[in-house]
């Protein structure tokens, strides 16, 4: 690599930092960009510039906001008794996207993970305590993963909202629409069997 | 998407243009941004701003260079008789990763193409009869891709340097390495077939 320009390499090497980013690609990027239009590359290098400055969290949920309430907490149109715990905006964003949602969200900002010195102080769930003690939330729908952490987590939620008079509710866990039986794995399988619905 | 902030949603337009990057990729990478650390997003934004400032056209090649007159052309141990005719940056890049060439390069930014109302007069040919003219090349290898836009460039190329004294040859056409037979085009198979050489 090292015949072209140092402005180049010095631009390859911050986007192979991108997640799934290799080399290949950030050369592809970086060759797009030379012939781009100024006005777009100016955008994107000032977009990413401003992105911490201007993306708030919500003091509420603790979503990515442009304002200090968001603007699903401040929707006088959502159910604001009924309150989904998410890790993550991203995962907040699929919620959303999913549009079958008429409440509110809180984002935890990560799982526990002692292994990674994550522990309960390092996540939202104080301030989630806090929401169920002020007494408007009456019904909790934890939607972390289901990877080890995710479960780990939504079981310490559980026990820490246990001594609260709110309905606490995990996400359904089966088998993915689409998904082909042979294909599942067993964990999957036994979760989908215990959890069968009349019909 | 709508439920994320304005700076978060412009950014992801701006990533959507870069090539092969749809919306969840963009979204995946603002979403990176956003928790990596400050000098890592400064230094991304800083490096795309700077890229179109800091990058010139070498003056004799027409590559990317830092300066006037590029590392290679400048370089006295590189054999500046033998000049290899590519596309673009990216294909002079990929024949110097092969480490087989020992000459220089002249980079014509472009092929023909009179749909995209692209002629001669938009390729640096002009520059490279005037470099052939001059007398110092004693062979150009013409390595354009084996497309119809680079075989007509090819053509094109050759017929322009007829009435000189210099010897002209384009890049061997052939079977891939590691290739197998069988998966082959006809008209590669043509091609290698027809150029077979004597072990």
């Amino acid at each position: 690599m090292n015949h072209y320009p140092e402005a180049i390499l010095k631009l390859i090497r911050h986007l192979c930092k991108l997640p799934g980013i290799g080399e290949k690609s950030a050369e592809r990027f970086a060759m797009h960009l030379l012939t781009a239009p100024d006005e777009e590359v100016a955008g994107l290098a000032g977009s990413i510039a401003d992105l911490k400055k201007q993306v708030k969290v919500c003091n509420t949920c603790f979503c990515l906001s442009d304002r200090q309430t968001c603007r699903i907490c401040s929707d006088p149109g959502r159910d604001h008794g009924l309150v989904c715990v998410v890790e993550s905006p991203a995962d907040m964003a699929a919620v959303e996207k999913s549009g079958s949602y008429p409440g509110v969200y809180h984002v935890l900002q990560g799982l526990l993970s002692p292994m990674d010195g994550i522990g309960p102080e390092e996540l939202r769930i104080r301030e989630l305590v806090g929401r169920v003690a002020a007494g408007k939330v009456s019904e909790v729908v934890i939607a972390t993963s289901t990877s080890v952490e995710g479960e780990a987590t939504a079981d310490y939620i559980t026990r820490a909202l246990k001594s609260y008079s709110v309905k606490i509710t995990r996400i359904a866990s089966g088998v993915p629409m689409g998904g082909e039986l042979k294909y599942i794995d067993q964990v999957t399988l036994k979760k989908a069997l215990e959890a069968r619905r009349a019909v």
